[in-house]
């Protein structure tokens, strides 16, 4: 006989994972399907935790952040191999597809292995190493996204990668064309360079990472000339020649300028939802642009009791909000009302090095929308706390109303940004003005100080009485 | 003639420094007089800056963060020397000395070099190279402390240091016996673990660092216990045997048990304020207990005009509070009227391995105060950050109230506690309750998912329904 369920959660990655357990620890009976072999979704697998571990790897490897402090040097006892290198990424990925499973498990939530799709609105076939149809009062879809591979690409997996394949690379390349100057592609840029690779990064607009605050791009460009990087602005491949042998390089064809030969290719530029084996035609639901599911601020989808959640539904596609939509989903599902909302006020943290954060809105949107603004910016080599870690770059800068003094956004380039962060996340939160801040009382010597100077410099631009520079 | 100051200030630590450059920036004529020929203070000198470079250098000479974490293992090139350990020290100290001394000369703050002395209510006399008597309207005693030196213990700044000396050691000590368990001796207890002393903590209570919450305290012995430190619990010395050759060991007596036999000796149990050479009776200054300057909540003295802040009124003692205290000083001396109170609620960072910070009340304050509370905890080990990072131990705790669910009080134990807990801070200072943290929205991964967590086994704990242990 058919099973039934109150929920039935397609995909196991962040977005799945918090909705499947808190459905269940509410009470109610859940079945989770999941077509890979293990659990947490691009999160845990392809995405966000292997390449944020990846850049804690190069930054140890490389020594790049205590080079020169200390007096005596550290190396490393021997050159480090694609395997070492890869080492801790396995280990991490290991043991969090293990916590995941073990989430599962206690809140009894029925695991299902295999690909699910629609038969009909309330019905989902699971094809794994059996068939089996199961039935669910409500479905929440959070099967994710994938990279997307243009078809002029010799994608092999060896030397020619997508955001997935790189993961599993074997040789580690001396030289490397990245194209796609979003997060991933600027991360991946970052980390094969503190490894010591030549990184071309190609970007077929005149900015990096779009949305940040132009002030904070204009650094991590000059930042990652200084460590070599190549970045080709308004440019894009024409073609990639791939040779026989491996001991020879590929050569990418630009539209401008000379090719480019390299050990290694990245395509990073663009996913697409997981919906095409979904069958979403059969229960009703509509997809938008990308193959992304269209849901309303309840996460529900065209049919009432079919929900989605997570990269699947497009932007921010962050597992951060992705586990919260996922908690908002069940909140509305089952009426428990304890979470029917995410924040307005998300942050966004890109683990490049060095690492990017903010919140609120930018130079440019505050200009934009014709706001009467003031920046205010403090630089971590001025703070006792950035000194004893040796930070030559990076700062905070703030933007605030020049009527009333409110916060309005916060961007932070350098060290621990996407923690730091949290501290001004509350302060555009709760409209905090900066002499709220100047009240405040940090622990000494610590980063936060910057919040503090960043709100004196604020003032002194605008009263223009200025005595430091 | 006799030079005539609006305000003079004695002593350049983070309150003198902070509060003159304040007053000169809206306008006022100011003196500084400095007695040592550095700038800053024991905040830069002696005190909080040094040990938290020193922490630094031992957790990188020690590797102890990352030890077993990358497959690859990183050496020192060699073994580092007392030289090499202080090395960074040196660098940090002198590049804020020269930071506070540039701050005071290009606020156009007349600087005197010499120990100052009351003449009369309105006149200091600088003892320097010369002599000057200078006149100011308001004064600002700003002398800090200095380490307490029992006279039963023969220090020699060689073997036998106070909390100044031995920042300035000359030999490495294999073992050293450190007595007082308050943040001096906790932090440098923690420093020579790590660089592979021995150490012995003598503590005469049955509690290091009492003000902490207990189950912080219980897990931060713990941690030094697997350290290999070795804490003494309500015992003394009672005498100290420092043998002629250096190569001998120092014999500790103690009051319960056997002798302790020691290389080194750091007597880090209390300071005092920093006022006898100060004259305060010909101004008519009243000074309380410990020699500390008596002031009201304004940070004024017995005389109307005459202030004082910073170490040398007494309790906290923290350089981050001084700083505020000197600001908050100037805006009533001058009715300047934009920070005429520190903050109530302030933060606790104890620059121990591992580290402690805390905001609000602890557990034991909510009893003795017989509120009805909650508490929830979170682990390191438990976040995919703390995963990465490696953190085997260290935890967040909230305390909240049963009745309203409000945020009282915050405790960290881990890396980066120091940081982590100004988010806390803005939860105890807005009266934030908990299901406002489960409404944000943090960066994924970072450490701050322990304050969303912490929250959940809260809720879990409130309701009695929990499925995680």
């Amino acid at each position: 006989m058919e099973k039934k369920y109150e929920l039935i959660v397609i995909g196991s990655g962040p977005a799945g994972e918090k909705a499947a357990v808190k459905a269940a620890y509410f009470g109610h009976k859940v079945a989770i399907i999941e077509k890979e072999a293990y659990f947490g979704g691009a999160g845990v697998h392809t995405g966000t935790l292997p390449s944020k571990t990846l850049k804690e790897t190069a930054l140890y490897y490389s020594g790049k952040t205590d080079k020169g402090l200390y007096g005596v040097e550290r190396k490393l006892e021997h050159e480090a191999s694609v395997k070492d290198f890869l080492y801790r990424k396995n280990i991490i990925v290991d043991s969090i597809n293990d916590e995941v499973h073990q989430n599962i498990i206690i809140h009894n939530v029925d695991i299902y292995t295999g690909d699910g799709s629609f038969v009909d609105e309330h019905r989902v076939k699971v094809s794994g190493e059996k068939e089996e149809v199961i039935y669910g009062e409500n479905i929440l879809i959070a099967t994710g996204s994938y990279p997307f591979q243009p078809s002029n690409i010799p994608f092999d997996q060896k030397r020619i990668h997508d955001s997935d394949s790189i993961l599993e690379l074997t040789n580690f390349p001396k030289s490397i064309c990245i194209v796609g100057a979003g997060v991933i592609g600027c991360e991946y840029t970052t980390i094969f360079a503190a490894m010591g690779a030549k990184v071309y990064l190609i970007n077929n607009r005149d900015k990096i990472l779009p949305f940040l605050d132009d002030d904070i791009t204009n650094e991590l460009v000059e930042q990652m000339k200084k460590d070599g990087i190549e970045i080709l602005f308004n440019n894009s491949f024409t073609d990639i020649e791939v040779p026989e042998s491996d001991q020879d390089l590929i050569k990418v064809s630009m539209k401008d300028g000379d090719p480019i030969n390299v050990d290694m290719f990245l395509f990073a530029a663009g996913r697409s939802a997981n919906t095409r084996t979904l069958n979403c035609e059969a229960a009703g639901v509509k997809l938008g642009k990308r193959e992304v599911v269209e849901v309303n601020e309840k996460y529900q989808s065209s049919v009432p009791h079919i929900f989605a959640v997570g990269d699947v539904i497009g932007f921010p596609a962050l597992a951060s909000t992705s586990m919260d939509q996922g908690r908002v989903a069940i909140s509305h599902i089952f009426d428990i009302n304890d979470l029917n909302k995410i924040s307005t006020v998300l942050p966004y943290g890109i683990y490049t090095i060095p690492e990017v954060s903010m919140i609120g809105i930018t130079q440019e949107e505050a200009e934009a929308q014709e706001i009467e603004y003031c920046t205010g910016i403090a630089r971590h080599k001025d703070m006792p706390r950035g000194r004893i870690m040796g930070v030559e770059d990076g700062f905070l800068k703030i933007i605030f109303s020049r009527d009333d003094l409110r916060i309005l956004g916060v961007h932070i380039i350098g060290p621990l940004a996407s923690e730091l962060i949290h501290y001004g996340m509350t302060l555009v939160h709760n409209e905090s003005k900066v002499n709220d801040v100047l009240r405040a009382v940090f622990n000494y010597p610590t980063l936060h100080d910057l919040y503090k100077y960043a709100c004196y410099d604020g003032l002194g631009n605008l009263t223009g009485h200025k005595i430091k520079k």
